[in-house]
């Protein structure tokens, strides 16, 4: 037999899970209910409802995804695409590669389009991206590239495709709840995110949204969608007024993502993207006050996640082995560099609830110490002195 | 705003969630760690061995998919058919129909063979269907049918498959835990469950096993997983040592997992098995005793699953009300019938937790109260009676 499992107390800076709300694990650990309670269908209307409020939304087909991040992003495009169809990738980081993967696997023709990591997708990249295209029936663009710390600007990019014709799909998966996510106003045809980022929640559900076009576009497959558990055209009626069973719902965590967007609404999202700006900026200070440079120009950086080069280090020394003090000393988690950025970068997070300011210090108090230790000569406490300095 | 949402305290006694442990509400609640931190790695190779055990196999990929119990059956099929693959699939209740529908889905040649709901799946059953088939890749079978509480003898089936050296799919979601399924002993090549059933767990993830003869099938695939969120061949890389990046695992409900595990192993297999056989035996005591019929013969009947006809009731009344009546004034939720038993059958559960003698003596004692009022005359107290009297 094993102990009991008492898991670490962590300070989570990386690029998720964030840390939780403390209400959200006081509501997850409520004793169970039926998935067919009446309390427990008034619970996801709640969520549905709420959802909507994150999402800026009036779809009427807005829900959790019974699965993580990437099986919303399975969600959307398995639901949308069929054998044969078009689906333009835009490919700046990890999870746009991931996208033509998937939408590989539906049988469509994918084409993806190369941005170098680091970068944003830029509204003239669609430009490109559709031209090389023949009839693509959407547009798949990641928000916030958790693989780079990129933010590429969704609305402009929306107008793009808007006037293609071609269905729009955006992983939010890192922004919802962290910065603007528009879907009525952008016109997003469909939209995925996870809960343990922005949302303060732990990992297990993913919000998804559909408008109007890519409902219709659901409505006239010719072929039924290639996943049963994320066939959205059964999940609807199982989340609808029909109840009809279709699995039995992640009751717990459904606990979890409704107080977690409740805590959302009452910071109220403009407040809330006001703070992880402020706390971006201060991050930034104090890392560049200690010698990191941003991979991301300014104007495209990310709030909730920062990915930097470090400094020069002493022989004998690497990100690995900085990453792994910083845990092991201070209980701080930092995420290392994916792909192409694997050994390079580190990736920080200052995600819902990780995004205050005391962790901020914490954080640079921690690298203020450990740095000149490990070759890098700055002068004692300047990176908390620079994000203090920081308005 | 909503108020914050505090569920009603039920006692679960329908298909599935069941009761969760107090001790796995209590893990579920603690705050989170990184899914690559050193200490949750070294959860996830717990929870990899008290799989293992739970399921009584070596099989090294063993490990819980992220998604409830039907993920579970959709990772299971979709990598290990490909499209022309004949399937065939032993449907003697919803949960048959639903692979058969699932290997459809994968472009597979799904050749179902239908028993009448109630009944389990028998040897010569299997024998037949496999006649009817030419080149079956695999036989699919429901263990434990939880819309119909049919127990198909498993081993003597596992001997006929063998023989016929198609691979054997089964699904366990509602037998694990709670009857013995031998994995290795009995040779099955693949094998799915769920958490919320007789592991007294909330649901949201899937336990799976995959033994040599279906590793090498998934090796030898001419195509890629059509999923990619199931695919077990990333998947797998995830779980194992090299910890390659797949998706996010859901972190509380794997700490609420692995307590669980910890749970049914310090209790005994054999014991837990055991304390399910005993509660069923009181319980159908008790339903007999006020007029109640099984649907199933006494031989195929399933411990942790009793389905029921209602005895006859006054005009007006009917299984939905009394349901609801049941919930509403005694708090207690047991499930009514799906697809042909819809409103003819009840289907009581005794899962895991609430598979305890005080459970079982509370549900006959409401209805020893609420049937008289419902128009079935019984004495009072006949239904406790009954299941005190069985030793």
């Amino acid at each position: 037999m094993t102990n009991p499992f008492e898991p670490p107390r962590r300070l989570l800076l990386g690029p998720g899970p964030s840390d939780a709300d403390p209400r959200v694990l006081r509501a997850i650990a409520a004793p169970l209910i039926g998935h067919l309670d009446p309390a427990f269908l008034a619970l996801m209307d709640d969520m549905k409802r709420m959802l909507r409020e994150v999402f800026r939304t009036e779809n009427e087909l807005t829900f959790a995804v019974s699965g993580t991040g990437s099986a919303g992003m399975e969600t959307c495009l398995v639901n949308l695409l069929e054998e044969g169809d078009e689906a333009v990738v835009m490919v700046n980081g990890e999870f746009g590669r991931r996208m033509t993967d998937i939408a590989e696997r539906c049988r469509a023709r994918a084409v993806p389009y190369d941005i170098p990591w680091g970068q944003a997708v830029e509204p003239q990249d669609v430009e490109r991206a559709l031209a090389s295209a023949r009839a693509p029936k959407l547009v798949a663009v990641v928000h916030a590239e958790t693989s780079t710390g990129a933010w590429s600007p969704l609305q402009e990019i929306a107008e793009v495709v808007r006037r293609s014709g071609a269905l729009l799909v955006v992983d939010t998966v890192t922004s919802l709840g962290g910065c603007p996510v528009e879907v009525d106003r952008w016109q997003i045809d469909a939209c995925y995110s996870g809960t343990q980022k922005c949302l303060s929640c732990p990992p297990g559900l993913a919000p998804v949204t559909f408008g109007p076009r890519a409902r219709e576009v659901m409505r006239r497959r010719r072929s039924k969608v290639q996943s049963w558990y994320l066939d959205v055209s059964m999940i609807e009626k199982y989340w609808g007024a029909e109840r009809v069973y279709h699995h039995t719902a992640p009751i717990s965590m459904s606990y979890a993502l409704a107080e977690a967007l409740r805590v959302v609404l009452e910071e109220g999202l403009e407040a809330r993207f006001d703070r992880h700006r402020r706390n971006h900026l201060a991050l930034a200070a104090g890392l560049e006050a200690l010698g990191f440079r941003y991979v991301v120009e300014p104007h495209r950086r990310l709030w909730m996640l920062n990915s930097v080069y470090l400094p020069p280090l002493a022989t004998g020394q690497d990100e690995a082995r900085l990453r792994r003090r910083l845990l092991d000393e201070f209980s701080i988690e930092v995420g290392g560099g994916l792909g192409a950025f694997k050994g390079k970068i580190w990736r920080i997070g200052l995600m819902g609830e990780s995004s205050r300011r005391e962790k901020v210090l914490r954080l640079l108090s921690a690298l203020d110490r450990m740095l000149p230790e490990a070759g890098h000569a700055v002068r004692p406490g300047s990176g908390v002195a620079a994000a203090e300095a920081c308005a």
